[in-house]
């Protein structure tokens, strides 16, 4: 049994439920789905000042349930400290931006990523230039203007959503569209007839991609950049974390 | 179920065997594997000329199977013929190179791909650059010198392909290691424990990134640049491959 | 005397004909013109998939003329097969897209590509990225709609280019225009005043860069990536290329 | 008078009190120089984790401070935060990797980055693609080995680190060398005379681009990607980064 | 004290007089500003042609001042002949456009630049291209139409320009605007509330950065790609350069 | 009659001469060979200094010959001025590296760069980079030590120079070989034979590519980044140089 856990660095349980119901059915009879929610930081990661606070929480979490799974995804599209998370724990970790657009490459040449906030922006292409993927970019289109709340946005801007994917194909040369962001989790499936290219449901590649490598059966690094650093002392971080750092390379792994 | 073909554009049926052997238990339980070995060609494709000469066979083949697959896996590392199979098919198809680099880039920063032929490497090159993943490169290394058989090449070199990978991981910064080519399907399995990075089974990404594909259940690009092309005429092509060109696209959409 | 073979890998002996009439007026006094029409596959190249069964019949063609002419020419606007016929063929080959791209980098920064068939977009983008020139292309702008005939396509739509055109100058920074595709071969001549920057006549460019290489007149590598490859068994191929396939590096080589 | 923020994000005082001792003798007369030490954290930062963790306490820290300082230097070369920080505060923050490689690209077409610890490497490669110089950049080059404390590590290994930077610029192209690292703080003065080419002192040239960005005084950005992200609630951060993330921007501005 | 060698490589001396106004106030206590006009070329540089003229004339000029300065600054964006003067002067020497360029880079991700005449474009191009900055920058912005004289454009054009910059900022995603040309010297200042991102000072920058260089106080380099020319003789050249090409490396230098 | 001048903008008498000798064979019927040597600069331009001053005086002469020709080669790889030139003459200006690059392009994926003084490697760089073929760049070898003179440096260091050929090939994947400079003119076809990939003879390419350009018979750009400046005053340069750049776009053109 593959125990994936689904991990969403934004505060919001609403948007953990929300992900956990959409990633459901597409699991495989071997795997089997945990999930936690940041219990720090904000609602809705959206700019490089919120990722930047998420990335140290979202090792702290993973610190934590270590040894409770065997394939984490961490459920932000942005994916903040997944870099550090993969060098740190014994198995392997996803990001949901990575997974969708790693899946969108199989489906076209270049990608979209739509989304329902500007202040996005910035922080989305921080994340497809880390992934080495710009030139797989077609474009970032964000919906401008306020929405009632996380839970009803995909509802509320469904219409407007579905507009800046049919501009991201016509004028922006998209052949995939991505839906981004944990809260459109499931839109995915709802407009994909309105809409001429495939559309990934980032939620379903990340459950996929986690099976996958656990398929992959990956053993943990013992050279390259994702080796396990050496171990470290720490003032003032989580009991948790500050062992992890503390533990010889190695030792955490079953 | 989701109807795989793997379909091996070699000519040898040897290999074709070893792929399915190594694919199987990759499979959920809701997949089934059919596969098909190229008819025309060459027993190993490794050099451009000889991508060029597989490339229209895969799309005959492909054309004459239409409709008995849900997706299609190309499976000769250098992904021959991939663009266009990927505009005509109504379904998704994905290239074996394709799969592993992309489950690559989820376990580091940068793959190496080691094979056994030094002929291979310009069309390796050229495929890594298609794809638009020469950032995540670090290296390819290739065996020099002949080998008795494509059958028994995995065993004949095995430790000399450790040796190679070895290099790339100290030399090179290699994070993961990609065993390329379908003669060496199943070797990444029996060499992991003697290479300190993950080694990428291409035959199990193939398999599940088809999974994924199935799962995300894309609709025919009817916009973008994969959109089925115009009817067209042809000329002394296979009868299939004819009547595919000259369909309305969607017409063979179920 | 220096033989050129004007390869026209569209199955279409008019557009072979107008090839014909354009080239033969920039011969220098020392160069001969052959000329052959592809007797299999599509009237017009124009989508990734027509390029992939292209490909191999271009290396079947090449490979039945082998001995007659003493560098060719690929005439049709992205080039399809070229780096398989670079590696094959003892005598340079090149293709109309390389010649024209090449050619216009002595006249401006940045050029564009101005055609007839938006559904050759993605083709000729492969293809300019395939020559590592994408630095250098400013767009591509491409009629959308019907056209009446492949022979007479270039009088029905001369204003409509004309406007791409110039609008490629104005709002896309091109420095240079070429006019692709082989249908449209002499339009160059006769738009060129209507036109602010250089406009560059493929066709011309390609017999003047055959003569070039004809000129220089390399020998066959031996090694680097180009070089022949080993001798190859293959299945169901048409005999000429059977044979040049089998042959050894040399052999063929005056 | 201007006041600026040393602010080292590691743990370790000594290393402060280092930084503080190089970087006083360049300070202009209307300059005044603040320091402080991350109060959580590791004593040095080396990996993409201890990147991570650190991102938040930079934050967590900056609130604290804020308006006491007129320009912040982050002075860990890898420049933990760095984005999130020049969002989220009404004054320039530069980090000390961005100071040393701008000024170095001013002294040579391309530099390379020498330090005492291999496990640098990954993160200081982050870093340099993040600032987009990664075609400034001729190698990094990085110690082996242990060292006593970080404290004297620059005595120790003063030869080793000399050798390296010469292998820079004979076998790497290095015009520049950047002795990379807070632990090195003066160490560039030491060795100049011993290295070919010209070494950047990274605080002191911290220290002047701050008082350029005084003298620049730019207003912060209410536009573009740096603009103040909107007020936005937070769950468990220290009382001041709740009180920063929750403020309208422009109303910590003076 | 330091002696900062303002150099106008354009022949108008009301640009320079401008130029030394705006740069006066920005000066450390410790920094002498010397100021020199081209005597020969043209009033203004603005394309590739006048920019190759000024390149020889940027030499002479600095071959016949050596030893009177400490580090010179080249005040004319686009900065002409400066990868020479680096290789053959003993003292630092930096580009406007350099300093500028690289000063925004601290204040956000990308740069907008905007300037006064459209026949300025492609020189800034190549100048940013040659600085390997392009991935820093948003546009280049240049007003259309005549102006009356060089000395008046910044006030007869002020509107238009802050036009373009908020263009710049609102369409192309500027983060930060460079005002552009020795003629806008001093505008920045006056237009800074109109525009909601930082506005960089080109000469302010260029000072600062001049004063940066002094206070790391480089040696010459002996190696690397700017090391000093061996020893050259020359026909017809300005006896100061003449001397200075036939000086050996490091005779020049105090 | 295509007049083709041959342009040496070094100012030595002996190398116009060879390049005259070896340039002569390569000409077609119609085509007549005028040269002329620069008049004032240096013997033989290797550094970036050397370059800049050489930009100028190849504007002068090229003024000064103004309407004497239909094509202009200038006759210095690394191209010094080619930009400038090619804006401001009112027909097409080609750059000896420029040629031989575009030239190798088509016999292979990546050149190697060869010649005979290690001062030289930074100009060629900024040459590649200039032309925007970097990519298509294996490397630049250059020899060592010093050689007797200009005139015989092709004899004393034929052996040396091979044996540079020889490692870009086996060491860094050249397909093709350019051995780069003018006095190493003729020396490509005595040592064809001893390199197994094709060597490219510059002055060759550039004769054809001259005939080329005059074929396709482009007219001067009147828009795009190569249109004629508008009319300009300047201060003590050459009267041809002052005239033509007083001189209204199109004025000077047949």
């Amino acid at each position: 049994m593959t125990r994936i856990l689904l991990f969403n660095p934004n505060t919001s349980n609403d948007v953990t439920d929300l992900l956990v119901r959409v990633a459901r059915p597409s699991l495989s009879p071997g795997s089997e789905l945990l999930h936690v929610t940041a219990p720090r930081g904000v609602p809705y990661i959206a700019t490089r000042a919120e990722a930047a606070i998420a990335s140290g929480i979202v090792l702290a979490v993973l610190a934590e349930k270590e040894g409770s799974f065997d394939v984490a995804i961490l459920a932000a599209f942005g994916d903040p400290g997944l870099g550090g998370a993969r060098e740190l724990m014994p198995v392997p970790v996803i990001g949901l931006a990575e997974a969708a657009m790693l899946s969108a490459c199989m489906l076209g040449q270049r990608f979209s990523i739509v989304s329902f906030s500007r202040a996005l922006g910035p922080w989305f292409r921080d994340c497809v230039a880390m992934h080495g993927l710009l030139d797989r970019l077609a474009s970032i289109r964000l919906l401008d203007g306020r929405f009632a709340s996380l839970n009803t946005v995909q509802d509320e801007k469904e219409d407007h959503l579905v507009e800046l994917a049919l501009a991201a194909v016509e004028e922006d040369g998209a052949d995939v569209i991505i839906l981004a962001g944990a809260p459109l989790a499931g839109l995915a499936t709802r407009v994909r007839e309105r809409i001429p290219v495939p559309v990934v449901e980032s939620v379903v590649a990340a459950v996929k991609q986690a099976e996958l490598l656990a398929a992959l059966n990956p053993k943990k690094a013992s050279a390259g950049t994702f080796r396990r650093p050496d171990p470290k002392p720490s003032l003032g971080l989580s009991p948790a974390l500050e062992k992890l750092l503390m533990s010889k390379p190695g030792a955490t792994q079953s």
